[in-house]
């Protein structure tokens, strides 16, 4: 199973796909998608669509894993936000991903073990799962690592997957 | 030239195709994609991907209308109504549309020549403009119409298309 983790931002979208073969989880490809902050909205969704997609028809994945909690400072950067998640989910599932959602508290438990691990734990225990030799940068293709571990390791495919 | 005018929603997104032809415009279709409380937020933006998909393809309009400024309740219906509108946008986008946006009192102001006008006004007036029988039902499709009248109206076609 290959998973495409995404952490949506309108100025930094993280991602990662990561594969599970048994109990072995390796990182094909990680990074960030980065807008200049004068870049036009609609041209950030662009972007993001093209990289996404050309990703996507890179490495196969089969689920996209979002953050589903959520929590925005105000109503001007949850409509950015939003933004983004529609774009980033429209792109998937136009390429035949399904989606799967986590809480960050169901990603931190599923990669440390612990619900209110701290982010570093989070990004060190990612590095250790992936054999990678160093944390990954920026942090949030960390954290979409950390998404797409999550969704791996979920034992409840059958209940979350096609939830959409 | 063709716009297709988008009042997004997450249960009710209106739309509203409109053709100019000199100082002529007539509505090619319009209409609401509705979705009940009980499908997910991400079935949801399959739903308004795929009927728009097919409306574009239908009546290939060239440039997508939408509300540009936006007030929202609280972050999480911001969140909500910005992933219909990443939707909306890829979905337009793949097909090769432009964006324009409007606030809400350009929209008035193109519409019934007062930006302060009341809704009643405007539907009125969208009924008037494009010559037809009644005003559209639901409202969402009358506010979709008039984004479309807004974005013909406007003279400044070569400054706003292609901003993003």
């Amino acid at each position: 199973m290959i998973v495409l983790g995404i952490d949506s931002g309108s100025l930094c979208t993280g991602f990662g796909i990561v594969e599970g073969t048994g109990n072995r989880q390796r990182a094909l490809t990680y990074g960030a998608i980065r807008n200049r902050a004068s870049t036009g909205h609609a041209e950030r969704l662009t972007v993001i669509h093209d990289k996404l997609k050309a990703v996507i028809q890179q490495y196969h994945p089969e689920v996209l894993a979002l953050e589903g909690v959520f929590m925005a400072k105000n109503a001007q950067s949850a409509l950015k936000l939003g933004q983004v998640r529609g774009a980033v989910m429209i792109t998937a599932f136009a390429e035949g991903l399904r989606l799967m959602e986590f809480s960050p508290a169901e990603v931190k438990a599923a990669v440390t073990g612990y619900g209110r691990a701290e982010k570093a734990q989070v990004q060190h225990m990612v590095k250790s799962i992936l054999g990678l030799s160093e944390i990954p940068e920026p942090h949030d293709a960390a954290d979409a690592l950390a998404l797409a571990i999550c969704a791996l390791a979920s034992g409840s495919w059958s209940r979350r997957v096609g939830e959409r």
